[in-house]
């Protein structure tokens, strides 16, 4: 039997691992188009500082995928075409044109950093104006910043874009953010998303809101300039952040079916439309665990997991790609932002008569020295009382305490089965009430108030 | 309707503001016998530390609770019996005896660190060892400290222990730990506690394992002798911290009937045994969440929850207590260490058929600088394949985990299901496998494996 799976990043590399494990008497052929397999691509916006190496990011190496786990990993392969009839895959590589048959195939081509269709961009993509969601990117940005730009702009507000604001200007850099929102990180509320422009403020970096790019420009000067909805600027170096898409090209020939942002549209044994033709990772949908909805949320561990079960279920083995919640996490110079399952607006617009509840708690006992303030958001049903989502915004203690919340949504559970946990007290972690018990109990309030 | 409240800590200030505010016309006795309510016991340890105010733990004064919330606070009250017959409660103060009756009881007497028989003990106390566990213990401590003793045995390895531990330490004290268990921290397996040990030796602290205390003498030289089964040493001071027991006097005496380790019994409705007697806080015992069996686990969150919970019940309304976990965790210098819901050994007592699996995963992504390693292990029954309990010991983020745990064991969630869940993952805060992930998968396999 022979497994090919296309791509080698994170679900690529997880398939073919578990799928070689599992049937060690099995071909396995990964088929990569970068010369890259099995790099922690979020950790990319740490590795821009200064004396941090890109090269740090990589898992383990194509020699030892082949070596070590019999792997017959090869990388500038670029898929073409699917012909699903004759089970087989065309592309190129270094050496020509090859084609490849199958018994299993695995697409896991991950998704791409967004290139906008703005006025200047072709001119300048990979000359002052750069992405960074690849390893390359990330070495392109070492050698970029190993000339010393003294100011960049981040155009995009989301995780990438923050954690490379805090990045560059630790590093000594002019950073200006450009968004085209009215807002930084959309999923908060109101005082979360304050909190998060008031912590870019405090750390120097100028944040242009609503302010959509238009136009880039090289100017007679070097510099770049970029003309937006709210004004020019001019910068050295601009990182474009807007966000990734599916990367679905060779899918789509295949006249595999698509879904929700052009994911693949998968069910939860990882099948496409397709027979014998499997997805995972972040080019692929995922149903969601309050809803049930399919949605696109490209996230590492969904990723590394459905990779996993993947190269299980192509070798034989059973399993079920269990539902998200999109639980994720970031840290924003002296923040820690974290969200899991719907916001507000997200689960109005699913039917739920969704009540939104918000309390601010020390992250430390009062009387205990440092800490601060957190935010904590919690969303739930009216009609029956389950926690639906929330967010959490503060110093310490969000991006782990969000996996709380998350487990307590996962088992629907209700705010008040919340409000009722024995939760942990240590005064150098937390008031007695946790900020996740003393959120449920506004939000039971607010659910009988209407 | 008269609401007396006997105990004025975390429970009975918790009962009695609750009872006022939702029966602002009901007078509210709360009668302590010591001179402070409401405090932040659990802060005790950190206010050891040169510099800071034991006087910061009070979160509101009693002229406060008298003025703001028009609450007959009564300090310097000691009830030394109730007559239930005659629904009263007698007693002494400063002012000579007193007597007062009641409608609705609440005994919120709490818990009482234990005095150990040990010889020589009666003439020191006070004088040389000292407890830690109410606000007048800490300013008795702030006094002895003032006096600079340069080396302080602490006689107990628990929480309190444990956490005076390492401020006397950072203090510059030479700090002997004598416990009388081969380990510390019994509820950790013994990688837990070996991290534990190391860290205390790390910090330069005498662990003496195995030592039971024999004797106490204060010498010619001042100093106080200590006589172990493991020893001899002289110390200028000594911290007693064997634990805490149930202060049930009270009760004893009118009749009400005791449970686990001599703690008042009561039910969901924290009724006593006898008619319009309710227990709250330390003083009670509690279901426990896996078992439903009675337990006795006196910890902060679950007093101020019952105290709110019982001045809602003495007040005409219904409430539930809700069962509990044991769910804690403490900082013992650079470590987090925490537990909750049963261990090994509890779980194969009550009958499990009990696995327990052990990982050590990075508390950061792997090429993300700093953190260190966290252990988690996790009790599962084989039979349902239930989580049942954990624990955890690391450098970071085990505080705040444990809370994910906690989650999933009241939501009576299987490894598996604990598995699938979409938890947040950020290279500053973990592995995009999150360690309770990584142990969930362990201990499915060690599930199997049999």
């Amino acid at each position: 039997m022979r497994v090919v799976v296309i791509g080698g990043d994170a679900a690529g590399m997880s398939a073919a691992s578990e799928a070689k494990r599992r049937a060690p008497e099995a071909e396995v052929v990964v088929l990569e188009a970068t010369g890259d397999v099995s790099y922690g691509a979020c950790g990319l916006p740490y590795k821009l500082a200064d004396g941090a190496r890109v090269e740090d990011l990589q898992i383990l190496t194509a020699e030892r995928f082949r070596g070590e786990r019999g792997i017959d990993v090869r990388l500038g392969h670029l898929v073409e075409k699917i012909d699903a009839e004759r089970r087989m895959v065309r592309g190129t590589s270094e050496q020509g044109p090859f084609e490849l048959g199958y018994d299993k195939l695995v697409i896991a081509t991950g998704a791409r950093a967004i290139k906008p269709p703005i006025a200047g961009i072709d001119e300048l993509w990979g000359k002052g104006v750069y992405p960074l969601k690849t390893l390359q990117d990330g070495r392109t940005w070492k050698k970029v910043l190993a000339d010393k730009p003294s100011s960049v702009a981040i155009v995009g507000g989301g995780y990438i874009g923050l954690e490379a604001t805090e990045t560059l200007r630790e590093g000594g850099l002019q950073v200006t953010v450009l968004e085209a929102l009215p807002t930084l990180v959309p999923f908060l509320t109101a005082t979360g998303q304050e909190r998060v422009l008031a912590e870019a403020h405090k750390h120097g970096v100028d944040v242009r809101l609503g302010a959509l790019v238009q136009r880039l420009q090289r100017r007679a000067n070097g510099k770049i300039g970029i003309t937006t909805s709210a004004g020019e600027l001019e910068v050295d170096v601009v990182l474009m952040a807007v966000g990734v898409r599916p990367n679905t090209d060779v899918a789509t020939g295949a006249g595999i079916e698509l879904s929700v942002a052009g994911s693949i549209r998968v069910d939860e044994q990882l099948r496409t439309s397709v027979a014998d033709i499997f997805a995972a990772g972040d080019v692929t949908d995922a149903f969601h665990a309050v809803t049930g909805a399919r949605v696109w949320i490209p996230l590492a561990l969904r990723a590394n997991r459905a990779g996993k079960l993947v190269g299980r279920l192509v070798t034989g083995g059973k399993a079920k790609a269990p539902p998200v919640l999109g639980t994720a996490a970031f840290r924003f110079f002296g923040l820690e932002v974290a969200r899991t399952g719907l916001t507000l607006e997200e689960a109005k617009a699913e039917g739920f008569d969704a009540v939104q509840s918000e309390i601010k708690s020390g992250t430390r006992a009062k009387y205990y020295p440092g800490g601060g303030k957190l935010t904590v958001c919690l969303i739930g049903d009216r009609a029956s009382g389950r926690l639906l989502g929330g967010t959490m915004v503060g110093p310490e203690g969000a991006a782990h305490r969000i996996d709380t919340l998350a487990a307590a949504i996962h088992a629907q559970r209700t705010a008040e089965q919340l409000y009722d946990m024995d939760l942990a007290y240590s005064p150098p972690f937390g008031p007695s009430w946790s900020p996740l018990l003393l959120a449920a109990s506004q939000l039971m309030k607010d659910m009988r108030a209407k």
